[in-house]
């Protein structure tokens, strides 16, 4: 069964990517949840990278903050399609400092950068990637966004009356 | 067999998006391109959107530049994932307009963003998806992968000499 | 008669955007009020935009945030003055985000923008286009600015006082 | 008739002005273009904008670099719609203070702001505001916007080709 | 005797504008205050702009927030020096807005702008032109400068204890 | 007689601040030239400061680029008036850090800034200190403005023609 | 014995400050503290950077916000390395002007800057610089590097719990 | 003997990062140069870092571009004072993506950053750093400190003739 790795380079970017978990929970998607930092953990950065592919893996989310540099450390050591979120942590300059650091990446390594703490966007992404080769996701997403739809329909007519 | 739909703005974004690809043809993936603009030709935007998936392609590459709305309106309504390209163009301002349109989606609906003109990461990141379900293209990233490093190598050894 | 149609891309936004119909009602405009949201109900959009001016509708006030999308939607679809209010929404990056994915379209589709979380102007500034063609809607604003004028004089006394 | 007024503070502002009067022209609007300093001929500032809706003029397109208070200070006398150019001027600071110094409007005074150098949509704008009591207007910015679907087709085609 | 006239364009500004006039009053300056409105009241900014020196004004303070025209609107057309104070008034973004519509004037018509709500500081740098002509106001500026040493001294031994 | 001191960082400098000092003899008003690097000078730049209002000079224009602390550190040990000139030198980041650094001087320490290398504008803002109390300069200000607005004038006669 | 002389440009800045004097206490690191203004007391930042690496002080760490001239001032004239910390003082803009002002240092007078409120970074950086020389305090960083995975594997290990 | 180890990203990065080169020799400080990439060459990049300090290096210089990892992910395994040189790469926006991610390091592992470009500081900067222990080194920094204000004073000089 496909599984997706979520990580984080602090447990204070927890309840930023806990939004992630829960919607991949939603769509029935295994999540493997652990805390990965870059610059404090860097033997486990390279073991976690070199290794999820090999142990039924197939997306990894990484969240980071300020200078945050797990995202695209990960995708330089692994095969997977990784996608970042950028978190406004405490000490970041209003979220510039993460997405930058996140989305520009050299050719060669890209990350999938998704809007500053969309952890939620980053779970329904790795669930479409999925979905690409596992149809009863793909079938989940169209039902998903559908659901979309009829709450605004329900917030326009709420709004009419 | 899996195909990656590639479409932009305007044919001005043509040399960027080249790269896309230029790299997902060296991946022996098919490629599907297309002119799709938001502003100008919506019908065709919605039609585009709205069957991508159901003729066999697996993942969206869309390219724009400015006010650009083309990869998040794609994504609105098409269940693949779309990777988003931010494109430098001759109106943008320093690029930041291009970013900005296109990462900050809202809840419910992601674009992959990849780097300001990135054409070439997002073709790479397509092949990752591609290889989450395809061992042979996985184990071609992996190749890649091994080509960076080699070609980083020689450049030092030449940089000592 | 003439009308005004209000849209926005969430409920959330109502706060803002009621500055809009309440300004207009004081200048005695018929206001249409509606949620249309580019990402969630991408065929009402196209369904709103393609037919409004055939409806009595003459110029449209659109408001969103983050990456906003539906005034420039909205606009490449319908011939009508579309008016596009930036959001600071809660996940935008300090309205940047809102601002210039709504400022900066390309050649060919234009969008009056206004001020950052400026739905009161917008209000105005349909009014005023209003009264391109209707005598009665240009006194009452000519009216208006009188009154602007009369508040800061009454404003001024009361500081030398 | 009606006429649109096309302003500029300097006859350096004139290439990019010049693309707002082309289009009007297109549309077969009558055009009235003049110099207006706001820091430089401030009575002329003023009687043209307590007289323009006085002598025909329906729309006012206004462009302004660097510290642009033309647009504002006009709006502030006039009671018509008026249309705010921020132009990236030799001095400007990559165009962000023409933005801010048009776009920032206070409650009471709008500007319809337009992109960075974007006086060939000030000038679609114009015309859809005339469009709004104009039929014969209306329906040549439907044919417009049919054009700028053609031309995007035809790229299309030639991309396939 | 030497006069400096203090103006804001709502009496919102007064908080921030009241310690100009606090450290002026501190020089035994007299100080004339007013609310002149660019975009409300342009006449009385007319008439404000074009007589203050001939009543006795020597310098002007003006501050304004957002698309802040008032500082260099007073500046086109008084031949005093304007000192201009960018107010981060509730609607500017982050005093971006404030900023770069006073300091970025054309080439003719300068403002002297200090910081963002720097209103104190203002008020020192209008008491310092006055004191280019009287030596008096040159001592006490003398005073107030040795004066912040003492105070950062004081600080400095508190630390150490 | 009344002497304004231009002082520059470096020698780069000098093609900006040269307007500074053409506009200056323009007024007929005596003008000091020298460098002065704050990094590179620091005892000249204590020398400079402390004593320029001892031997004649009324204001002191300072321009400089990058992280630009010349004219903020003049301001700390000079009574005089002090007007920064923001340099947009080749390292600098788009002018950004020039204009800072200047520009957000601490309570009790003025710098009164002009736009990015304007130092024209300086020139401009010096003769209007120095006309506080010499009316000659005065009228030769008034004239000056009467000049600018005679070239608008001028510039929109060949327009029409 | 080696010293690290922490300065701070008001008292105001203590509570960030105090971040680098606790972690440099904690590597037996004689601290010496100081108030030392650039704008205030301009004269004993001449003594202090003249004097402090004739005392015993090895690296100074110079705290300030907003046009933050000390760590740049006391670099130019003190041959020690120099330590910056911008801080996001009460008036500075989102701290912007305070990372600039000490960053963008020009050629021959570098500061080692590290992040805004980076007080406790700005410590471990001063051990780094004493650690080059003293085996002692190399040792102690490397364990404290130590400490810093533990920490994270405790709370990755209390996440999966 | 001391050495310095300057890296880099890419050799594109060795035309800015040479002027580190070159100072440092200039003050007789071995150099050890190598192209090290964080995304291309992560297991030489981890073995750079682990080993640095124990073969004779006693600072490191890191200079990269874009999501400039290098110098953070160095810091993150070495116990050297690691100096981080921002690179303006051909993709990079404005530099403002190198500066801010190797800037905003998280507490606990600085990297003490220089101006954009500013390969010469880091240069001098890893030679003061030597000369907290190192007399000689440290004398010949006062000599060059006291060579730029020579070249000042020429230059100054030069001016007034």
């Amino acid at each position: 069964m496909s599984k997706v790795g979520v990580i984080m380079g602090s447990d204070s970017d927890l309840p930023i990517m806990q939004e992630a978990i829960d919607i991949l929970k939603g769509f029935d998607i295994e999540v493997e949840v652990d805390i990965v930092s870059a610059h404090r953990t860097p033997e486990k950065l390279y073991d976690y990278s070199k290794n999820a592919h090999t142990r039924g893996i197939r997306v990894i989310i990484a969240g980071a903050g300020g200078a945050a540099h797990l995202p695209g450390m990960v995708a330089s050591m692994s095969p997977l399609p990784v996608i970042g979120v950028p978190v406004k942590s405490r000490n970041s300059i209003d979220g510039w400092d993460s997405i930058l650091s996140i989305l520009q990446m050299p050719g060669g390594v890209p990350v999938a950068t998704v809007a500053l703490d969309g952890a939620k966007n980053a779970g329904i992404l790795a669930a479409q990637i999925i979905g690409t080769s596992d149809t009863c996701v793909l079938d989940k997403i169209l039902v998903y966004k559908e659901g979309l739809k009829i709450k605004v329909e329900a917030a326009a007519k709420n709004l009419k009356r």
